[in-house]
């Protein structure tokens, strides 16, 4: 049975649109409503209590606008509180971390995965639980790289500040004999060219929030709630942000290639 | 949490062992109940009322192995059945269809798909349906060829005899100018070269069973339910059949290159 209404997406700022733009090219008949928490990003440095509870802030928000399904388009969110969230809602929740560590397993040809992240993410070790209880003889390599968020979120990703400090980050990974890369950050995709640039061609790259719409889709299959196919491509997307309208307004525009956008910025905080 | 159930797969005879080989191949960690009805098969062209019961016998033998998940590895009782069960069984449900027709959708560039099974599965309009529903401008071309199931079945695969049947059964599709071809019955990958030669290079075969195994992989994490990972690969398999037992360790010894199984001839009927 169709179900018309639309899909939540949150993240800690601008990173989980690279989900939402993959969502919006294998999911044409599906409404998005997105919310990126920007004025608190970057969530990476906080403690777990407060990305739980600013998690839990957004997941109130987008309840709220009957949302059928809700993704944690953010890897930092997943790691601290898809667990709790899953368990509590009625709506199928999905989180980046196991579709991300099923791709690199899938991709791995010499059980040497890396994992990028922030340092939640990494502190976590959610990748390297997930990938090793799976097949417990792959290595697993994790760094965080908290500077890649801010290089992102300040729209400055193609900068060549951007390339020295991705290059500065990734130089121990790179004598590490990798063969797969977990971009464990729904903001790193804005920097894969830069990213693959200094892996190196041989090193497939994980977009982990592209492979979660795969999740998505199947999901909706497997629940009976997707949207019925549109005539037309009505797009009725709504995005919220809880800091600056225009930067967000113009990486939103830029990165989903859309003239305009619906948009409103919102105060999550009681 | 690890759950160390069998995963139980169904088919009318020894298609659903392409379904098998795949789960084999990307979830070496499971143990797998195979029950194919092969003394009754083929269903397709029995009378819908019929390939229903028989199913239903098919799931109450394997709920009584107490498996942690079904998978109708048969396309005609997913066409039938698989909407019933899967609403009154308290474990997750996996059919063939859903996932051979998001595979030919993601696959295809000219929208013009094909889908071969056999009678029931085409008069059921299966695939089109779900296909259409997702994407009203693909245009889906169906042909029946009842003929196939028992080639497979009599272990003439590779025969000259099997060979001169395709070619006259897929006659007509060639002139469709399809550029994706859905394999709509599970017995169909072992005459997979023949087809492909029949139909051309250009045309890619898409092998529901297998699309099936990735949705089964993204269930058992959703729900929290894979094996834990063993050190040794633990080859505890276990495979019914209803007709003869020879005939059918010698295909699935062949199909799924192993030297010895654990098999045994039962009774369905009551």
């Amino acid at each position: 049975m169709a179900n018309e209404a639309a899909i939540g997406f949150m993240d800690s700022g601008v990173g989980g649109l690279t989900v939402v733009k993959e969502a919006m090219r294998q999911l044409p008949n599906e409404r998005i409503i997105y919310l990126g928490d920007t004025k608190r990003c970057p969530y990476g440095p906080r403690p777990n209590e407060q990305v739980l509870e600013f998690t839990w802030q957004m997941t109130s928000f987008l309840l709220n606008k009957k949302i059928k399904m809700l993704v944690i388009a953010c890897n930092t969110a997943t790691a601290v509180a898809l667990e709790e969230i899953k368990k509590s809602l009625d709506i199928p929740v999905v989180g980046v971390i196991m579709p991300g560590s099923r791709a690199a397993l899938k991709a791995t040809r010499n059980n040497r995965i890396g994992v990028i992240g922030t340092e939640v993410t990494i502190n976590s070790k959610a990748y390297a639980t997930v990938i090793q209880k799976k097949s417990p003889h792959t290595k697993v390599i994790q760094k965080a790289c908290p500077k890649f968020v801010p290089i992102v979120e300040s729209h400055k990703a193609s900068s060549s500040i951007a390339k020295m400090i991705v290059a500065e980050a990734l130089n121990g990974l790179k004598k590490q004999q990798l063969d797969t890369l977990i971009l464990g950050c729904t903001h790193y995709p804005l920097l894969k060219p830069i990213i693959q640039h200094v892996m190196g061609k041989k090193v497939t790259l994980i977009d982990s929030g592209a492979e979660t719409i795969s999740e998505v889709s199947m999901l909706l299959d497997y629940f009976d709630i997707a949207a019925s196919a549109k005539k037309e491509a009505v797009r009725e997307h709504e995005f919220y942000m809880t800091g600056s309208q225009n930067l967000f307004n113009n990486i939103t525009k830029e990165w989903l290639n859309l003239k305009e956008i619906n948009s409103r910025k919102i105060n999550l905080k009681k």
